[in-house]
């Protein structure tokens, strides 16, 4: 029997049936013949070829588009209630491998509202986390002058006009129906969803006809979308396309990284010894002794360990199944992998705190700032 | 059996009991003893005398503080839908008489967002108006140094993070309560009560303390402002002090002047021919015939061009009574009541129409643009 799960912006828990989840959802499996099309454009993304960007809307539409000459804009964004981690990065990584790819402009939107209103957090604490947070994105690299950073009560006089139009469009029925909301919900709440549609339509307004989008994101954000979408052809604006990737795994095993369990997590600036110390007490498909697991070998499929290295840090898909048979066949200890992983997160942060202190002094130029930004993508 | 008769923000129909009305909201009335106590500050206004204005909350609050020497802001506002008629500027001028007995600051909300999410007009066609309608409120004379003009759309981001704090702490259950809300309102309707919130807060945001606020305004308001009461001890901020006026009458007869029908209303920018028809086919308590109404007299409690006089164009009582008596005992005719209130109208809005012409230069000046403009109040 399937275990239970729960799947919303707000809350995701249990063991997710990422199959059941996209039938529940209404989306389509990125499949061989869209990877194949998506080849055409570039080197396919490890992400793509793995499964985790797994399920989209329209994406073939999109490229029809592209390939008549018509850029779409790029969109993702971050809800900031905490530190970065590495689940957060890697949508804005895959975000970053698109803009190379397809040379398009991003807009990369900070809901400091969203989290203010949906968790125990003031408006200067999500601000604050927000700066902090936007360090790590502009930290991976993207093209500065293609890419705009929103920052909601920053940039709320922008937003606004398309949220109101938006939000004119959705029923609190509909809300509720999509959401979940129930009389208890605050009216902030129940107000936010026009917010994170206005930057999919904010393209559209200003170049004063149809620029298609493209947003990859976490699953867990579909109900936002499915609501934007459902609204957009009555105000005159294209539906988004939609990229859709699982959920990072915790350190714990669990199916989602959790920015609440710092030791399950690992943050964007996270130190050496943080980084040894968490992946030392990593869930692994380890056996309980060394002798049992040279016996049985290693389960990797639940192993936490091997889950960092499919996600993120082994990027060569020969050696990662090498690693997986090698565990399997008692030939590689958890110890080992650890070390391996722990070495390769502190490799990769070291670099990536490096371009994080420079991203200090480009981050203020991204801010979103009025109607040129997308020139350099027409 | 009385009238069925319903007031909101959005609605007012029917035969309205002022006092039932009163007891409804659970507002207080302004008596005999808190005009004595007004008495101090100025010549009562004739709104007053006439329990035009009739009911309050926590106006003795206000004044105790005033009398130890903390001002207050004045906050009404205007729903820019359309043309802006006598009933909208009725308010505006009790306003400027708090202004000029106390000589406080004031700020002007014009609700753009408001419309364009309750009625069917475009965000362009309520900026529009808001700019209109701002002319007219110029026009009154507010002290420029004092005064400043919020519009929605154009001041969010001074008003957005207002607005989050008020939202987050009103459930749907409220606002279904306190407006009437079904599962088909849309989700910007929902949250707009927070918005019109924000302004009674932000002087208390800007200067760091709190600041009291007096709003005046008809009394369909109040849901608006019983949510904003209830949340603001929770938000560090003071519950603004409440006036509020009967509606203005319609020229049918009705209980309130409606911008939709446009012969029973007086807009401000009539001409005198518009004025002298719409008055010639008013309402009025006359008789059949001249006959009869010299005999048996005409009935001022029902007539609307009497109530014109009332609520605007006679300020003398002593002469409004002796129209009443006269019009009681036959002394009178229907006609030249009407002449005699067309011609003060027009006297009126000839003059208003020329300062509203010179509002075109200042209004911009008195947009409001950030933290100095209650200076002067303190």
């Amino acid at each position: 029997m399937a275990e239970e799960f729960t799947v919303t912006p707000w809350e995701v828990t249990g063991k997710i049936d990422y199959e059941l989840l996209q039938k529940k959802f209404g989306t389509v499996s990125i499949d061989e013949k869209l990877l194949k099309r998506l080849e055409k454009y570039g080197e396919i993304h490890p992400m793509l070829r793995r499964g985790i960007f797994y399920s989209h809307r329209d994406l073939n539409q999109l490229l029809d588009k592209f390939d008549k000459g018509e850029k779409f804009v790029l969109y993702t964004g971050r809800g900031p209630s905490g530190n970065t981690h590495l689940g957060h990065m890697m949508p804005w990584m895959f975000c970053k491998w698109i803009q190379d790819i397809f040379d398009v402009p991003m807009l990369f939107q900070m809901t400091d509202d969203e989290k203010f209103l949906f968790q125990d957090l003031t408006l200067e604490e999500t601000r604050k986390m927000a700066y902090e947070n936007a360090l790590d994105f502009v930290a991976l690299g993207f093209n500065p002058e293609k890419t705009k950073i929103i920052l909601d009560t920053e940039n709320i006089k922008t937003l606004y006009p398309i949220a109101l139009k938006v939000s004119k469009k959705i029923t609190f029925s509909t809300a509720r129906a999509v959401f979940g909301f129930d009389n208890s919900t605050n009216i902030g709440s129940i107000f936010y969803t026009s917010i994170q549609a206005a930057p999919a339509f904010l393209p559209t307004e200003e170049a004063g006809k149809e620029v298609p989008c493209l947003i990859p994101c976490g699953i867990d954000q579909d109900p936002h979308f499915r609501a934007a979408r459902d609204v957009a052809p009555g105000l005159g604006y294209p539906k988004p396309a939609m990229m859709y990737c699982k959920m990072f795994p915790g350190l714990g095993g669990g199916d989602k990284m959790s920015s609440s369990d710092q030791n399950a997590t690992i943050y964007a600036t996270d130190g050496p010894k943080a980084v040894k110390k968490k992946i030392g007490r990593a869930f692994t498909g380890g056996r309980v002794s060394v002798e049992e697991q040279r016996e049985k070998g290693g389960n990797p499929e639940i192993c936490a360990v091997f889950m960092y290295f499919f996600y993120m840090f082994e990027e060569d898909d020969a050696k990662l199944n090498e690693r997986a048979e090698r565990c399997k066949a008692g030939g590689i200890l958890c110890g080992e992998c650890k070390n391996e992983l722990t070495s390769r997160i502190n490799v990769f942060l070291e670099d990536h705190q490096a371009r994080r202190e420079k991203a200090r002094g480009i981050v203020g130029n991204m801010t979103y700032d009025g109607f040129e930004w997308n020139k350099g993508g027409e």
